[in-house]
């Protein structure tokens, strides 16, 4: 940013917090409009690491993909808004609007700390809309202009039963942790995937007529999807419709991890001291994340496994900007031009803090950006399209060009 | 065993399989009658490595104990064999009866090739009685005199759903191979162990009387079991009797392993594309491996999960040794010698190739030796106890003196 002319800044709220970096330009036209683009510096783990065809950091460049962990998520859209900056100071001398970045560390891990800095700099933050750290293009170049965001609640469920690992022949004696977890995570969801939580989806609002029209208009290439994923069917047969609803709005319960005992090559006789299930469960608007982890555990102990130990990781509601907003239609105009089209799509299926920026900041928040829809972020091999980084880094200086303007 | 002044010989049956190191004496005294010692020089893997308060291979001695993996398990058990066969060469020039030994490579992964040796090399092995590869040792010093062990099938159950892990969001259209597999693995067994499998308990024949007199006769301190073990109560709260029972005779569905998406230290929202899981299931008398693996595959093809895929790692049958064959009170008096009191034991809750030994060899196959039973084999921190093997190998030279006599 500094290299770019952008005024940088390392906010700090705790030690042992990472910093959120922070970076401004006054635009000199007494602009009074201000946009923030949110973005993140963390990337997910790069396990597993044998499943890399590059180093996972080499950055490599191969035809018109840069591969390496962070190169979409979040690297890719930073380098796309710093450089739509950069091109406006370097062209005009200025900015059409003044422009705030907010790039935290601790995205990846659910934004822990986003809300406490949010809280103290909220007034450094102000500003008149979000653009979100990042956005889908679709296998058919569409820019997706996002309007919203699922929630998250990621739990890790445990169950020790003896203090070491043992001869599996003393399993006639000695209880298997990994049994007893199976038949508690059993309990949380039918083999179609509905969540038998007491009162799970007790808040949650079905679509109005308006989100299912824009729902609808949303195009969804299901046999490119199938094709990159190598699977012949959805999720209980979802077709059209039903799969971009559930993509949308439907709550999940998904194992992200699941580990007992010898996990290598070959075989090994062993009855495991331990047993660990991470979950996450997306969330949709309305569903508070603490009342969610209270119905959790209410849930267990009623089923009887009140001995399964517990541990939040964290949770974050669900958020969605109002469609009829002025910045919605400057943002959907923008992407037009730099992409010929774009969608309207009303809520992503992941999670980010949104409803803390659009709750504490009082502003929309709208994404839009560079990623690929198959680059696959969060998995090996993640890469960022070069075509795509230039088109949305043309795509930022429209929106930035409109929103300035009174 | 060169050193000991025993004549070794490697046998292979086929290239990249591990051979079998043979040790042969002959009785000088003409003796007419051969003991045959089984042990085995391979060792169980030693992850998780982050739990070994010593390398595992170090050999670390502190006070009466030897860390390392296969300290008891089966390098201490092989030692008392070679330096009870060495102490009498030394001492007297010769053995009181004909010696042999047969040391394979592939016990801890189920011994898949010990019956082609066996067969290869039946005249060669040709003996009167095998003193099996290990022997335990109470916490009250009793060696146990074991006539017996259970059988082995350990299998590997695997579910693909797509050809790459994904972002977890997607979990409401791509299906999670971990709910799965957890959801075929549940079908195995209720939630007090007992196995659902179609006729799995077919062949299983109850105790005799005699049997069940000799189980009531073994002590079994559960106490001190518990502590070492950390545990309050034992599986489906057993006690007495029925704890010696299930050691003896039940067959069991265990989860060795279990493995499926991101498995390190805090979150990652991933959707895994597979899941593992690795079971073994112990077998007693007249259970036929082969026949219960074509019943587990009809099971789990009946109960809807044909999709699961199944990998057979190995199968072994039980086998027991007559407690009124002449070589039990033979070994039983010489533990007594040694030891001041030893167990006779109807069968171990383990598995060894035993059956293959007394079907091809046609002769009693009968287990003693040096491993406390809390010297934590196929577990970190595995160790031997150096007062054991002394008094162990001190039975073993009882044994080959009350052998050899006419």
């Amino acid at each position: 940013m500094k290299n770019s002319g952008i005024k940088t800044e390392i906010l700090r709220i705790k030690k042992g917090i990472a910093p959120v970096v922070y970076g401004e330009v006054k635009s000199k036209k007494n602009s009074s409009k201000t946009l923030l683009f949110y973005n993140h510096y963390d990337v997910q783990p790069a396990e597993p690491f044998n499943l890399w065809h590059d180093a996972p950091f080499s950055g490599k460049i191969k035809g018109n993909k840069i591969f390496g962990r962070g190169s979409s998520d979040d690297k890719g859209e930073l380098i796309t808004r710093i450089k739509a900056v950069e091109a406006f100071l370097k062209t005009t001398g200025g900015v059409p609007c003044n422009v705030k970045f907010v790039i935290e560390g601790e995205e990846e891990t659910g934004s822990a700390y986003i809300e406490k800095y949010l809280k103290k700099y909220k007034k450094k933050f102000s500003c008149d809309g979000v653009i979100w750290e990042f956005g889908y293009v679709d296998s058919k170049n569409r820019p997706i202009v996002g309007l919203g965001m699922k929630g998250l609640l990621f739990v890790e469920l445990s169950k020790k039963e003896s203090n070491q690992d043992a001869h599996s022949s003393l399993a006639v004696i000695i209880k298997n942790p990994a049994w007893r977890l199976i038949d508690a995570v059993k309990t949380l969801r039918d083999s179609k995937g509905h969540i038998l939580i007491k009162d799970w989806y007790k808040e949650v609002k079905p679509f109005t007529k308006r989100d299912l029209k824009l729902i609808d208009a949303e195009p969804f290439d299901e046999s490119s999807f199938k094709k990159e994923f190598g699977i012949k069917n959805f999720v209980n047969g979802k077709k059209g419709l039903e799969v971009k609803k559930a993509l949308a709005g439907n709550p999940t319960c998904n194992i992200a991890g699941f580990v007992s005992g010898y996990t290598e090559q070959g075989a090994k006789t062993v009855l495991p001291s331990e047993a660990l299930a991470k979950l996450d469960f997306r969330l949709v608007p309305k569903m508070v994340p603490k009342k969610q982890v209270l119905r959790l555990k209410k849930h267990l102990k009623s089923k009887g496994f009140g001995d399964i130990k517990i541990k939040i990781y964290h949770g974050e509601a669900a958020a969605r900007t109002d469609p009829s907003h002025p910045i919605v239609s400057i943002v959907k105009k923008s992407a037009d031009q730099a992409y010929g089209k774009s969608i309207l799509n009303v809520s992503n299926a992941g999670t980010g803090p949104m409803y803390s920026f659009s709750n504490i900041l009082h502003v929309p928040c709208i994404s839009i950006g560079s990623t690929y829809m198959f680059a696959r972020i969060h998995s090996p091999n993640e890469f960022a399209r070069i075509d795509f980084l230039k088109k949305t880094t043309r795509c930022i200086c429209l929106i930035l060009d409109k929103f300035g303007k009174p």
